[in-house]
């Protein structure tokens, strides 16, 4: 037998080449394979069929997306909240008399206990003067600022590094096919907008979430929109179908979620009697990231748990399905 | 000298006829040329010319249109006020009471005077009767089907076809541009999301206006948004802006209006120090539609008209500007 020539060898090379780097490039690359990938790929499958029952048309197929816990990290405690108590510190030199005032007084002493019992007055308090007085792009310009400079006290990266990798994979596969991708938080919009676009590629019109009240005025003969303390909008639990409706204006064929905020979204989005998908993410990870669900005080997850049962939804267990947790860092 | 062989006199026909199909599918064709056409071709060669100073990336490329009278005919009544009406004179069976209850007894009666003296009270009751009491879907649906009975009282013609065809040639020159295109109306969003998709091009996410309180509850066992009767948030004058910060994130490039509700979102979209385009529709056309301005009770410019001089905004002349004013029935 003679000698295959070089270009043969080179051949075959490639030949076993080619399926190895398909299946790197596949879809959902940092999910293991399991019944939480097999449902999202069955899922975009079916509703992209040309043909199929199952069928949705481009325009139609909407996907939202809850942010703090199915996105980003929400442990130890909100973003948005280390942010808040960040910028009371930052600004505590400009107001002497939060001193001896809570919840101030507890933010700027650590005293987490007396901040708890400050209750619902004092996150209004809290964030009347962090999130309000001020024009949308200067917060946030002061968001974007602070996310450079914040690092997570557990893993010593900036917030927004800590988002879910096999999360990013669902968006991108989901907009390679035809769907536009949504956030409906129960966060601050204009927060989340702060690195929304560079994160998740979701652009700031995409973005849903809870809203405080807005004025337009002239200022200094310019025309100016400013944040005022009030809370506008709640976008979380039966806010969500809400929100949704009010800037979407179509009901979602697949939403994500990871806590009880997220109940009412899901099962709007799939009790329509057609193909839908429901999603929850449940922490099961204390190791690479946080356990919890039934009792936590961030990001509970109790009753939309036992709905996930009921009506069919996905629950990923992070420890289980995820290869990966946080994108590698640069 | 030899006759030409037919294939050369096909080319030399195809040659004359190459610059006559280029000048009818150019942008605008049915605009006349003259500085508003060529206002609107220059910001976005200016805008969309890499490396020029202009210069705007894709994602910011945001142009708000308002709806009646920019893109819709709103005389000799707004369209969404003609529908209240005829849905007051189709619930009235219901409602015997309304023989003889204002403001309905007006409208029954077509008595105008009684219902302009109803006032505000008046209006929030209609709304509240024809608007509310149902979910989103019934209600477009409502919208939908009486679009497909409704006829214009000058024209004869489906209101929704009386759209201005020059209008949708900047819509399809814009998006061709790298542009997303929203309307921003004083109208409700929901009307106007029962026909902007075909009409228009603008999906249900690209439409923001104004709102009534909608809630979410389960009726039958079934997830459910249920219409009621508050007014929650009025997208008109210095709303707009605020309802296109809220819903869009971005300050608009580009905005299109032809009355004083639009006054507030054409200042805050041309007075960023940066190439922008402010356009007016000025209703200048008796013969081919209406011509109207300071004084009209509906659309009222006179604002926004000295505006226009004062903040170099492109001030349209239906009358002058316009080949065609509604796109050729079918």
């Amino acid at each position: 037998m003679r000698a295959r020539p070089s270009w043969l060898g080179t051949l075959a090379l490639l030949v076993t080449w080619i399926p190895v780097a398909v299946a790197q490039t596949g879809p959902l690359p940092s999910w293991n394979d399991g019944p939480a990938k097999q449902a999202v790929i069955a899922f975009v499958t079916d509703v992209t069929r040309e043909g199929s029952l199952d069928f949705v048309p481009e325009p139609e197929r909407i996907a939202t997306f809850d942010n703090d816990g199915t996105l980003l990290i929400e442990q130890p405690i909100y973003v948005q909240f280390a942010f808040a108590l960040d910028r009371v510190k930052v600004l505590a030199p400009q107001h002497p008399e939060w001193r001896d005032t809570q919840p101030f007084e507890a933010v700027l002493e650590g005293n987490m206990a007396a901040l708890a019992a400050a209750g619902e007055k004092g996150s209004v308090e809290i964030v009347a003067a962090t999130h309000a007085g001020m024009t949308p792009e200067e917060f946030r310009q002061t968001v974007k600022e602070w996310l450079a400079t914040a690092r997570h006290p557990r893993f010593g990266r900036r917030y927004d590094e800590l988002v879910y990798q096999p999360m990013l994979e669902v968006l991108a596969y989901l907009r390679t096919n035809g769907f536009k991708t949504f956030i409906a938080s129960g966060g601050g919009a204009e927060f989340i907008r702060a690195f929304a676009e560079e994160r998740y590629g979701i652009p700031p019109e995409q973005v849903v979430g809870s809203r405080i009240a807005t004025k337009y005025e002239r200022r200094d003969g310019r025309p100016t929109l400013f944040r005022l303390p009030p809370v506008d909008f709640i976008d979380d639990g039966p806010g969500k179908p809400v929100g949704i409706n009010q800037e979407i204006g179509r009901r979602p064929i697949a939403a994500f979620g990871n806590s009880d905020g997220d109940l009412e979204m899901l099962q709007w989005t799939t009790e329509a009697g057609k193909r839908r998908l429901g999603v929850v993410v449940h922490h099961t990870d204390a190791e690479r990231g946080y356990a919890y669900d039934r009792q936590s005080h961030v990001g509970k997850l109790d009753k939309a748990l036992d709905a996930a049962t009921v009506d069919r939804w996905t629950v990923v267990d992070m420890k289980r399905d995820w290869k990966t947790v946080f994108p590698i860092s640069p």
